[in-house]
């Protein structure tokens, strides 16, 4: 609850070991973070020698607190190791959110380490059963909000709607809208659609606060559409659907590139539409998107892509600023607050998780 | 079994009025067939009056027998009001194959009405539990099969491996590949990811007899990558999967065409890179992927997106010629029978279920 706490030392702790090219992309991206946000002070951890190097041509050295650890969880370290490793850059980030230090934290490390460090030491927010991975992504219509892609395999009804509250929160505070509207991810928009979990989360959320926001079930061709700003759906199907509009949109830029590259005539229609291609390029670029939030913790928790680049790294510390600036979990608490008080949500619901539901876990 | 009894006397039964334009879209899209198809012949199932006048002007009525009736499934109705019509043109169709007629039936209906009733008509092959609804996808390295597309909105591990052995002889029949790689869709691709079913199911697999196709987990970019020729996945991620895969594709196209028209320059670069342009548009076309297959049946069921034309329509019918051609049914129960007789799959795992998976659907 480090973010309510009057002002921690630290807007954000940064991992700085993690992600494919570590420390030297992250601190690239600090650079340019610090740029954008001249108030902000960052808690950087770490290996000191080679931080200290890297620091030396910064611009904005004094916005950064160097604190040396040797120990670094792998790419492909398992949980249970990363979990055992106390000294851990990632795990002493994390901590010193927990400790009221920093405001919030971000790595672009090993993604599973991350979740169960994060839950282990910040723990949920009170009234939220399971966080959830929530990110920003590119519509007809703007940006918009979905989650969960990929904290949970398997989310029940109570989960669904526990997003349904963190996504609109999001959604105000990230994209600065001030009634998002909010979509179920279904295989059909008709009310039958579905399994009973969704159609009992859709019930619940028409019956709580965000229900005039509420649009009903959603498809996938939805989410390019635009047609709601928060897409909610479970971890196994929102990492799928995500992963899948990446891929599809790669393959429409690769095949592009070649119809602009494989001939003459392709080379000089390049030239005469490059304004317009170029500002597409720029509005798809998945640096643009970087930066997927845990949400539901006591504390800010940010996921960098761990193969992104310093632009990339940066965004992921703009939306981690983001979500410190607007005092993003205290305003999802008022939520659940709200959605629990009109009786919608059972408060013990989500630790049983019911016969059904638990037994398919 | 119609397919494998010599030569029933309609390769297809047509169900003539489903679809948002049907009649007329059906007519011209049968016109393009049989253009292609001249050996086959279509037993059209709808109102007798509406065919006759536009079969009028038709160079390939002769392929063409009416068989009237009046009653037709609307794109609303409930799936047990479909059940109940027993003269529905939907419902004839799929009759005459289950009757030995036809070899295969296609329709532009309902896809509730049309998945019940060839269950509840045609009933599933002997060995499969659950009928999937499989579909062609382009990708980067060519075009691939996804499966299960929505049929079921839950998946236990048997039918996941179900899916891979109708996925690889769909892959066979009709992309024509000698041993198409297999893929089985995850949030990552360590052998750790996922829930039960799904690295259950993976073992499975990699026990049988299309055990050396078998790549592993794949995740979502993957199949706009074609990283393998099968798809492999549960009803609902499917369903989620394809449709945000074309969203995005919509998008891009959509962004595209605003930049190729907005302007003066946009137009004159259009021009100069029409021909690379055009083949890419014609490559992404969804009515070149029309034609989802309902497998796992007695008898061949392509359906038809409703809201497609004659080109979208006659490509189901491509689809639909394909399967009977290459007794796409037959080498399914080849396949199957050699699953079973390998002990990979207990013959009766799929009647139960299990509790853990009956308790969850």
């Amino acid at each position: 609850m480090s973010e309510s706490t009057p002002s921690p030392g630290f807007h954000l702790a940064i991992d700085a070991m993690g992600g494919d090219r570590a420390p030297q992309i992250v601190v690239q991206g600090l650079e340019i973070a610090a740029e954008r946000h001249p108030e902000a002070r960052f808690l950087v951890i770490g290996n000191e020698t080679e931080l200290r190097m890297l620091f030396q041509s910064s611009k904005h050295a004094a916005a950064c607190t160097v604190r040396h650890t040797p120990d670094v969880i792998g790419n492909d370290m398992k949980v249970a190791a990363a979990l055992r490793m106390r000294n851990a850059s990632m795990r002493l980030a994390i901590e010193s959110v927990a400790e009221g230090e920093a405001a919030g934290v971000v790595s672009a490390g090993n993604s599973g380490a991350l979740l169960a460090l994060a839950k282990v030491v910040l723990k949920t927010l009170p009234g939220i059963d399971r966080p959830a991975m929530a990110a920003v992504t590119p519509s007809a219509r703007g940006d918009l909000v979905m989650l969960d892609l990929g904290a949970n395999v398997y989310c029940d009804a109570r989960n669904l709607v526990e997003f349904a509250v963190m996504g609109d929160v999001f959604a105000r505070s990230v994209l600065g809208l001030t009634a998002p509207t909010i979509g179920l991810l279904n295989v059909g928009s008709e009310e039958q659609k579905g399994d009973d979990r969704i159609r009992e989360a859709a019930e619940i959320i028409r019956d709580s606060h965000i229900g005039p926001q509420f649009y009903g079930f959603i498809e996938g061709h939805d989410i390019g559409a635009g047609t709601t700003d928060v897409v909610v759906t479970d971890g196994f199907t929102g990492n799928v659907a995500l992963k899948t509009g990446e891929g599809a949109l790669k393959l429409i830029g690769d095949l592009l590139r070649q119809v602009f590259t494989s001939s003459l005539s392709g080379r000089l229609a390049y030239m005469l539409a490059k304004p317009g291609l170029d500002r597409l390029k720029e509005w798809i670029d998945p640096r643009r998107y970087n930066g997927a939030v845990l949400v539901g913790l006591n504390g800010v928790v940010v996921k960098s892509h761990g193969g992104t680049d310093a632009q990339g790294f940066a965004h992921a510390v703009d939306v981690a600023m983001d979500m410190v600036v607007h005092r993003f979990n205290e305003r999802i608490r008022e939520g659940l607050g709200r959605i629990v008080a009109a009786g919608a949500l059972p408060k013990d619901q989500g630790k049983s998780g019911g016969p059904r539901l638990a037994a398919a876990r």
